[in-house]
């Protein structure tokens, strides 16, 4: 039985997704390009294989059209799914599944990592320092703001787990939480995203989903100096808004860990004050091994070897 | 009466402390170089003041001669008192204060920001990025691991609360602890050093004073792929140690906010996973308007003004 991979870096934290396919006798096809492959290369990657541990590339109706005699199924390392046509997956008897509690942890901690980094400008100062200059700058304390969080599921909540430490409002917008949700009794629930936008000092979102969000008319209702944090999609926020928010200073920071097209080349590049990291919110040692095991063993299953 | 300023950035967070003083009908003797100033220039900046604003410049038995005859109080802007010499300057009348409750908040938030920048390697993803290279690092979660603090005063505890929202094991080291202090009890009090070293996968310095605590042979106590973070005084540590423990691989991580000799220029600016930042530990607009308004305060007490 072969099974194919799809993310350049399954194995790396960790030997034991791959030793565990190995066990059962799978021949393993790895990613011949060490990057997420384009609709042409996954065709060809999938030709004769019975089984696709999945990263982001895309499993649309062609591909798999081109793959559905021998593959019968995939299993995405991570949650999101939008790069899978379940539906026809399915009609065409491909078994989908995906690891929805392996990324929260290592995601809510990255978004505590780049809001406090951005806060402190670590790292201008940092590279500054590096380069012989001894630039102090005047940061700000995230004890005291209001932290706007949309989109409450499981990485929205873990999110605000690490924000415990620190005494912030938290502002909370998610039009699918259920009235009797448990929520912080110290947490706002807005009723409307512009509640949140115009209270919130740090905007993170948690947010599932490719619509967008946040137009141009949306960052006006921001507070000026707005912090923004978005590890969720790229698409949730319009790109040319960022830029005119930057521009405008309304905008103060900017982190972003997805982006519209990957890798991302555009325009925010220029920006000292954008902290940019390449589709990393998962990419712990603990996060990963979690998240390629559970992988592993959904495959297996849906493959009828566990 | 005049009061000279001795830190760079006096009233750059807030124009309050600088107000409070005019309100008072004092004439302010800004720093003049934008930097900290050397004996010499403190010398000549001090010359007919009746105060001092205080930073880090020196301040000995030698400046201190030469400016008793007008100089009656100096108000720290911040903790550390290791460039004053207290005793002589109350043989010679001087009255001399600090802000001990300033800057807590902030430096303890800085440790963690650094401490999850290194655990994440975000300066290195980030600067990639921003010059067009896509490239994952996978990085580690910091739920699990054993995080030791040295010194449990003001910020150490600081520092303790911003970690919970993780969960991590806890040591705590300070042999100047009453035994009777409170300590969460999930947490560890190390009777020795060695005992922390040991144990930790993350060692946090918080510790007063300016003795050596951390050699060569302290380092070889430490855990493989340790990650250090000081933010309170260079000398804590020995240099040599560092680029030692660095070379070989058993420091994964280190983060400097306090130096030996500031600017710091030394043989650590080449690591990649050195963190640096120059000394801006208190640096949040809310800490530095809270501790220099203290320090006019304190100092327009000490020259009967208020």
């Amino acid at each position: 039985m072969k099974i194919a991979i799809g993310p350049s870096s399954f194995g790396e934290a960790s030997s034991e997704p791959i030793e565990l396919l190995k066990k059962y006798g799978i021949e393993i096809i790895p990613n011949p390009y060490g990057r997420r492959l384009t609709e042409d290369e996954i065709i060809e990657h999938l030709k004769g294989v019975d089984g696709l541990i999945a990263g982001l590339e895309p499993l649309n109706q062609k591909v798999l059209d081109a793959s559905k005699e021998s593959l019968k199924a995939i299993a995405r390392v991570g949650i999101g799914m939008n790069n899978v046509d379940i539906p026809y997956a399915q009609s065409v008897g491909i078994k989908v599944s995906n690891t929805p509690d392996g990324p929260t942890e290592s995601v809510a901690e990255m978004t505590l990592t780049a809001l406090l980094s951005l806060l402190r400008m670590v790292p201008q100062t940092n590279k500054k320092l590096h380069e012989g200059e001894w630039k102090k700058m005047i940061g700000r304390s995230l004890n005291g703001l209001n932290v706007g969080i949309i989109g409450y599921g499981r990485i929205g909540r873990k999110f605000r787990k690490v924000l415990s430490g620190f005494s912030c409002q938290v502002f909370i917008f998610d039009p699918y939480l259920q009235e009797d949700s448990s929520i912080d009794k110290k947490d706002v629930r807005c009723d409307t995203l512009k509640e949140l936008l115009e209270n919130a000092d740090v905007i993170s979102f948690h947010a599932a989903g490719a619509e967008e969000m946040i137009g141009i008319e949306e960052v006006n209702q921001m507070k000026d100096g707005v912090i923004i944090l978005n590890s969720a999609r790229g698409e949730l926020i319009n790109e040319e808004a960022l830029v005119k928010g930057l521009d405008s200073g309304k905008i103060q920071g900017l982190w972003l860990d997805a982006f519209w097209q990957e890798p991302y080349k555009g325009a925010l590049l220029k920006y000292d004050n954008v902290l940019l990291t390449p589709h990393v919110g998962t990419y712990t040692e603990q996060c990963r091994k979690s998240m390629e095991v559970s992988a592993v063993q959904n495959i297996l299953k849906d493959l009828g070897v566990l």
